[in-house]
């Protein structure tokens, strides 16, 4: 794990814009590196405000290749895609070849280990596959369980639907408030941004409680955690959310849900239960019958994008009268209620 | 995955008779290879039942080393012990290596890759690393829930408490009934038994929930599924319970107890819930507020091991009045009233 300050140029190839570049937009959303391009040789010329005006930094220009963005100054290709499944296609090599030749870095948050691929670094550079399982893991033991803090795990109806960017809203607020409080990241684009946290769907299954409890344990000293959420239990091909349960054993879950989302992103067939079921699924199995601590769905964090203000603000309005809970959209307006 | 046929001697080292070779015990118990030796240079001389009686096929000799077991026909060596951590010390090696020098083929169940190791092979010779996440996975699609046939998986309180062999006890019963049944093994010793499975603590988050589809979907046109449980939900670093939920998309759960057991084995601070918390636990978080298919905890199968012949049928008496549910041992006793 790496924390790193270098320019950064985004891997984006015949990408910007398309579904799949959450890496990219999160990182020019969030990220405290410069970032001097985007690599994309099918909008070369372009700005990122041509390509996807709701962005910030829009002046970024697109160029065509990585030598492009290094005589704009960069000294690290972040790979902005993320493919379904996680892998790496072999259309990209020649130009991560030609980036490591010209003595680039790479921050590769797919499942691929580039580290094997490129041997003969220069001083200075570095591979940093921020994806792999790391080393000395262990079997989960339910210690977070003692613990006598705060401990929140946003829980969601899908995938990709702003789980992190709930969770650091919700932390800019706690922080500025006075409250000791961390950030536990558990994806790749969480770990990028913080420069550590767990790859949580590269580990084995057999360490994932276990890795997921060390992350907790070694943030023990706050008064609040915030454990970034992964996937959802609906999701039929997501298994993320037993582990960061077990091993977080959280007190708080702050719900998220894409305002507007009638059925899973991918899975059409998977109609949305009511938030009040879906609530009671994530805090029958926080629980354990019992065993574990409660934990409680305390609000409601929605993804508004797709919507008009005045229709966020309905929505968030609605939701509040159906659920009880406190909701908001912590990107759109702001994340003062959804503090546990 | 491999099924082999060949005679084998089962590597175990200083371990015969101890607690961590599940592996050696069970395909003394099940196996249809021909074992003709276990290798425990510390107890050569002696027959298995000298050392544990209660184990079948007694009178196969402990020999002193690869040697020996070929010298009586062995074609493979079967590693039978697992060390806490799933780790292959090093003092193994030297067995291991004269074992392949000699042209016997190795399975091994360990996390550690063999293959490797020994690369130059003679033809007929082989190397199984049981314990590695296949290639080409992908993540799970929920495309069981759409068979029409039952898909019974088995679920638990804890770990190791027979899960396994209560299914394979099931499918013998289902397939003497002239029902069409097949089993997916989902850890290293179903594994090597029935030739194929899927490793699922070997295999990463991401792809879990997809290795159980891939592997209920092969299974497709049996009338009778019975998928291998693993964990279980209670305990705090188990987390196949999920996947294989979503994976296989169950319609049935027969649920394992040790009978006697208050308590996780290994955290005494979990008590266990009343059966019929556990098996809601466990319908809930298997329908996802009703999106896939309704799965029932069915039948109780006890693992009555440590109780007499008496209490045992007290214990079997008593969980049925308790829960209203078919219960037996299918192992001391039988499985007719445990077929979905």
């Amino acid at each position: 794990m790496l924390a790193f300050h270098e320019p950064i140029a985004i891997f984006m190839e015949a990408s910007f814009g398309d579904t799949h570049g959450k890496m990219c937009y999160d990182l020019l959303r969030f990220s405290t590196n410069p970032i001097v391009a985007i690599i994309d040789s099918t909008k070369t010329g372009k700005t990122i405000a041509q390509v996807m005006p709701n962005l910030p930094q829009g002046n970024i220009p697109i160029v065509a290749d990585v030598d492009a963005a290094a005589a704009l100054g960069a000294k690290a290709i972040v790979i902005g895609m993320a493919p379904s499944g996680g892998r790496l296609p072999a259309e990209w090599f020649p130009h991560l070849d030609r980036a490591v030749e010209i003595g680039l870095s790479l921050v590769n948050g797919l499942h691929a280990k580039l580290a094997d691929r490129y041997t003969n670094l220069k001083p200075n550079q570095w591979i940093w596959d921020v994806r792999q399982e790391p080393a000395n893991l262990g079997v989960g033991k339910g210690r977070a369980r003692e613990l006598k803090n705060k401990r929140m795990l946003i829980v969601g109806t899908d995938m990709a639907n702003g789980k992190m960017t709930a969770g650091l809203k919700v932390l800019d607020v706690a922080l500025k408030r006075g409250i000791k409080a961390d950030f536990l990241a558990t994806g790749q684009i969480g770990i990028v941004l913080r420069g550590k946290g767990i790859p949580l769907d590269a580990i084995k299954l057999d360490y994932a409680c276990g890795a997921v409890e060390q992350g907790v344990m070694e943030l023990a000293d706050n008064e609040l955690i915030i454990i970034e959420g992964q996937g959802s239990l609906l999701h039929p091909g997501s298994t993320a959310n037993l582990p960061l349960l077990r091993g977080a054993c959280p007190t708080h879950l702050l719900l998220n849900h894409k305002a507007g989302a009638k059925t899973l992103r991918d899975f059409p067939w998977m109609k949305f239960p009511p938030f009040k079921a879906v609530a009671k699924l994530y805090e029958d199995l926080a629980s354990s019958c019992g065993t574990l601590p409660a934990a409680k769905v305390y609000a409601i964090a929605l993804n508004t994008s797709t919507l008009t203000e005045q229709q966020a603000i309905d929505e968030i309005k609605r939701t509040e009268d159906e659920t009880g809970l406190p909701t908001n959209d912590p990107v759109r307006f702001d994340a003062e209620n959804l503090v546990p």
